[in-house]
């Protein structure tokens, strides 16, 4: 799972089915020392308590989806958890 | 997901079975302030409506082929949303 | 789906079962303008037309082995379409 | 499968069901002259063995999820080996 | 598939269960020269002939597994072919 912090909310009117009611949020990738590193992603949020500004870890690939309600939504990056520290 | 803008359509007629009737365009991946970032790729359009210019959202991998009418489609990356705006 | 060119053949005796009979093809990833980009990549040619100098499509994962006649062949990358035209 | 060493371990109350109890490392990918390369990664465990400091083999994506006893897990990082030498 | 060559082997006692019996080669993958790029990995011989020296075919992700006896090993790389020759 990578390291990302929160930068921000995304809209899409015009959507596949099945991304109805999923919340959406673009992350930024994490380097070791908290830095920026390679561009933003799109991540639904399956903590369902995620926002801007937070340290988040996320999971890619067919595990993101199944971290959601709905299984079959069209989704390949999710936030599983709100980091509290790394230590 | 990625971000990324359709910077054009494919042609191919000598193609695999399941791939017939599958829209497809070259999208260009975007950094986060909207610039050019990697390679172009060709993505299966999921939304039926997006066409060259357009800022999109787009799913890779196993989900991609599930967004499509036919989900044998050989298809690996797919637009799943035109983004309205990222806040 | 990535864009390539096929480079050339290759030939490996000792191999896996299942690899038997699958035409194998050295593509090189292609940027936006055509140039060569990032390391050549053994794919197995799910179209049956591919010959070196064409330009094709490339999917990866496990949806490559699902082109093929023989779905449980071991193989992550496939030539599913010779392009014609990107417009 | 990469090598990586254990750097450090993560807190996070706030997650994804089924991310109880689940035992995650961060970890930082190695190059062959085991010097840092790359970012580092959240893994989960599949050994019950490793700690900071530990060099060790990580599995990606949805093979890590079956390593754990919990396959449903959303996790696409394991560690499933402590390397004892490379030779 | 990446083109690699094997530059030795891996001993880890405490693994992953499944994981027993599996011979782990490290490989480093291969430019279109034949000069090393990239880091090393892991890999499991699905050919059970490769050695150290000789330039193989990888295959990578769930693929991997499915090339071994055992398919439920925790595997994301593996070596499906000795490479004889590119053309």
């Amino acid at each position: 799972m990578q390291l990302g912090q929160v930068i921000g909310t995304l809209v899409a009117t015009q959507k596949a089915p099945n991304l109805d009611g999923v919340k959406l949020l673009v992350v930024q990738p994490l380097d070791r020392h908290g830095a920026a590193s390679g561009q933003p992603q799109v991540a639904a949020d399956a903590t369902g308590q995620a926002g801007p500004g937070e340290r988040v870890m996320l999971i890619a690939s067919r595990e993101a989806a199944q971290t959601l309600e709905r299984t079959f939504a069209p989704v390949d990056l999710a936030i599983v958890g709100i980091v509290d520290e790394v230590a």
